[in-house]
């Protein structure tokens, strides 16, 4: 069966309704409207060719914009700093927050105009705020917080005080937050600068970016590919450098897609770690399989100053009661010579495409030979776990998403008809459902106790069985869904490999594959070396619960190893 | 309506099936002969008259045991002593882990002989495994962990190797189980000694005892009297002074209820710190509000040791996926004038009851005077929050219950009918359950909200509208259930003050008093000040999620200030 045979039995006309859609179709051209108004003339580029045209031939913003210097040096040197250096520099004036934040205005403009990355753009009131902490830093003489003038980035679904939130349902584009959701409180308490807020998909269930607000966000390393979902904006932005660190959230991969897809480092942490509350999606009181909020980010140092002041100084949990009272604990990066890794090449449900495969080989090759030791991992009831977590993702009948899809009749995207009857899309009992928590606890205890019984630290796997999908092509979740079934902290790391369409053809035993499943058959029939061009490597370092630190740590480590820059793709 | 009326409404034959229950009456007859044959001579006494001529006079077997020097004067020095006060003798020899067992094995005999507090007596292992640490010690000159040597015991329902674990369901008589769970395993792997597992209710959802293995337990202050539920025995054991460190769980009230009524102290930490695997409980796979394990005993420094070393030194996070890597830190009892401490006096559902008015009163007096800051309380929606948590008990058509009651046919005990009912007793749907989880979250954000706006560190309250209530008559869960659904760790300790029949009248304006609910008016019609004579006022102290250190560190203050001895009751 074709996906499209599949995506037919959906019943659309449960969420769909044309005649109530039309009410809303001059409210989501004014938001369209607004969005370009915001782009402003001091940001902004011309770009070289229509997007059409560049998409067409798989353009590389981030390569042009480097080879084209679309940025002078001191803005290139602004916007490839880490944040730490950064604020190391807003602490002694070498820096202001205005000229930083002017710099990233810049970059992450460009990042739209490219990639159509933002829902909202709002430079003015960043530029505001920038000269507020370079005001406040003139009059106290010290930062106001670890985060002083750091140019942050969130995905829409965050509540926002004054502004939309509708996380793309249509239904709810006329919602005003009156005040800060967990996350941009706790940021802006810390000293952040915000401007944009980025694209994600309708129902924030694809591994992709289309709704109807903006449509599809396209991939900063290749137009014609998608940046992964559901933190879409987020991955093209961060990906293209044009924020220092991003704010996603991820049930099912939807952090360490676009990490992976787009070319940056993703953290999906423990549950509970960082706060939620005050954000709109359709998992409300679902607790099966907690949504997480996390960072993205071009280092892994962002990564762990990011989530160590997030954690230390925002003290989550007097903001948001379902964050934990944990420390972010000081770990060193461990020497490669006392880590044990399991290396997962195939999860048993979708294979790799080549470029995966590659990457993943090489990855292995560089880390044995800095000393690693590494081990395979023969997956444990990946179907199983795939099984369950899909489930649970629809176990409520998608009564929730029906309640919001429907209450604006709009159109249901390609890839929402996918997401809404994958796991079944029937509603459970309460004793059902608790039949699917019992088999993900007894999932994460085997897990947890192959990792302790066989003394190794972390897990390394693919993030996804192929690089950078097409748009609305991507399927199959099962290699990041696996951990947040499990619950384990999960990094997305760059590896420093692109996909090269000469060398990552499928070898000659593919012909006679047997494809385990129609989903494994519709996934590998996509790869096609010649339109994946450039797209970035990505793969997964997951540790036990609760040992974020750790994986951070490690993947400090790791990155080291594979000398990886992304401020250096020149 | 009466109590008899409401329980009479309970279709029992849902459950009962009397043709079916035959088969396991013999099961049962040689289930109380072996607890019977496991009372030993060398630690038990002779009785000084019937347990039911004791308990129709309201015999206090706490004061008898002192006052006619049922020990010797080492074995009441032993079994006085506090945990650490013991591992510290263990650690230079003056005490062996052998006289030390044999001190409570009889102290504990005894406790049963009162009480009807043990469903299993394993005195002979116990004996053996303090003989096997003493060699241990001599070997190796040192302990073989924090717990070395110190008797604890273990409510029935965790599971324990190579024993039978049946948690009071008649149909898992023959359950004998494969491995400990992990509460005897990180217990066991610290040092402790094992010898005895308490009572419970059937289906573990009573303030009470009762069963059809060994039916109620009685109070070590007053054998009238329910020592509590469900983790009863631990109540009555603890209490009496027969173990020094007891391990109950709690979902509803079930480590409080037992320590306030008995005597004794009990904490009900944050969930997820203490773990839980490896128990049996109809509440597999629910999460709505989470069952906790934690610690009873007669000294505020015993918990303390007790939660520091099994979290610290157990790491249970390395045995039960579940639990929180979550260190104990070391909080120092706070000084009374640093303590702000919000009194809720009435929780709008059941008012107090006489003796639990004055010992509230009466605290709140000394705790002023030693310089704590005091405010009132007045409760937040707390019949919205006890509907709700009613309901998620019982969310699932009490499914499970009926699977593990139905199996064997067993004859339903009164309460037993009162749980199965009180939330409703309805499926409900995946949507409904998730209402329930975003009302409690709700909940929490407001109570933690509050705490924090008004600078409040702690909210003291009743544990139980009444002091310990009659067995099979205790109807109202609403003042510990409370802190269940908002998850705040909540600690249960003596105030030193016991019920008098002299003085704990109601007042006048009594008989004017309109009642709120009929729940109010059955629970207040049970309180007659001459049959509670004796019964020890245990409150509550809860703290903020994950502020289990604080409370207990300000339970120490409050109990220095209120200058309890548990040891001194004589």
């Amino acid at each position: 069966m074709s996906a499209d045979t599949i995506l037919a039995q959906v019943d659309v006309t449960q969420y769909e309704d044309p005649e109530k859609f039309k009410a809303f179709i001059p409210k989501l051209e004014k938001y369209r409207q607004a969005l370009n108004d915001a782009i402003l003339p001091q940001y902004s580029v011309e770009l070289p060719d229509k997007v059409e045209n560049l998409t067409a031939k798989q353009f590389n913003p981030v390569k042009y914009l480097y080879s084209q210097k679309l940025l002078t040096p001191s803005e290139f040197e602004i916007t490839d700093s880490s944040a730490p250096q950064l604020v190391a520099k807003f602490a002694t004036g070498e820096l202001t927050a205005v000229e930083v934040f002017k710099a990233f205005a810049k970059r992450a403009t460009i990042a739209h105009q490219f990639t159509n990355c933002a829902l909202e753009i709002f430079t003015k009131d960043g530029l505001k705020r920038a000269e507020y902490l370079d005001d406040y830093f003139k009059k106290n003489g010290k930062l106001i917080g670890p985060l002083h003038g750091v140019p942050i980035s969130l995905k829409e679904q965050m509540d926002f005080k004054g502004r939309q939130r509708h996380a793309c349902f249509v239904s709810k584009i006329d919602h005003i937050c009156e005040a800060h959701g967990t996350n941009a409180q706790i940021l802006e308490n810390l000293g952040a600068v915000f401007y944009i807020r980025t694209n994600q998909p309708q129902t924030l269930m694809h591994l992709c970016s289309d709704n109807n607000f903006i449509g599809v966000s396209r991939n900063p390393f290749n137009l014609s590919l998608t940046p992964g979902g559901s933190s879409s904006g987020e991955g093209a932005l961060v990906g293209f450098g044009g924020s220092a660190i991003g704010v996603g959230t991820d049930i099912g991969g939807s952090i360490r897609a676009p990490a992976a897809y787009s070319g940056c480092h993703g953290l999906r942490p423990t549950s509970k770690r960082i706060g939620l509350a005050g954000s709109l999606s359709a998992g409300a009181g679902q607790e099966s399989v907690m949504a997480v909020a996390g960072p993205l980010a071009r280092t892994i140092e962002d990564i762990d100053y990011w989530m160590k002041h997030y954690i230390n100084d925002g003290k989550p949990w007097e903001v948001d009661q379902n964050t934990l009272r944990l420390p972010w604990k000081e770990v060193a990066a461990p020497k490669a010579s006392d880590l044990t890794i399991a290396v997962m090449y195939d999860d048993g449900i979708v294979r790799t495409t080549p470029p995966i495969t590659r990457g993943l080989k090489e990855t292995v090759a560089k880390l044995e030979k800095a000393g690693v030791k590494i081990v395979e991992f023969k997956p444990i009831r990946t179907q199983l776990a795939y099984d369950t977590v899909n489930s649970m993702y629809t176990c409520d009948g998608n009564d929730a998403q029906r309640e919001l899809l429907a209450a604006s009749g709009e159109p249901l995207c390609r890839l929402t008809k996918w997401s809404l009857n994958y796991g079944g899309g029937k509603e459970l009992t309460v004793t059902q459902n608790r039949k699917l928590n019992m088999i993900r606890d007894s999932l994460r205890q085997e897990y947890t106790s192959f990792l302790i019984d066989n003394k190794i630290d972390f897990i390394l796997s693919p993030t996804y069985n192929n690089v950078a999908p097409k748009p609305k092509q991507v399927y199959n979740w099962s290699y990041t869904s696996l951990f947040n079934i499990l619950d384990f902290p999960t990094l997305v790391f760059q590896t420093g490999i692109f996909q090269d369409p000469e060398i990552d053809q499928w070898d000659a035993s593919y012909k006679d594959y047997k494809f385990r499943s129609e989903l494994e058959e519709i996934e590998c029939n996509i790869y096609n070396p010649k339109e994946f061009v450039g797209a970035p490597v990505g793969l997964q370092l997951s540790g036990r619960r609760y040992f974020d630190e750790e994986v951070v740590a490690a993947g400090k480590t790791i990155v080291d190893i594979l000398q990886v820059d992304l401020t250096k793709i020149k």
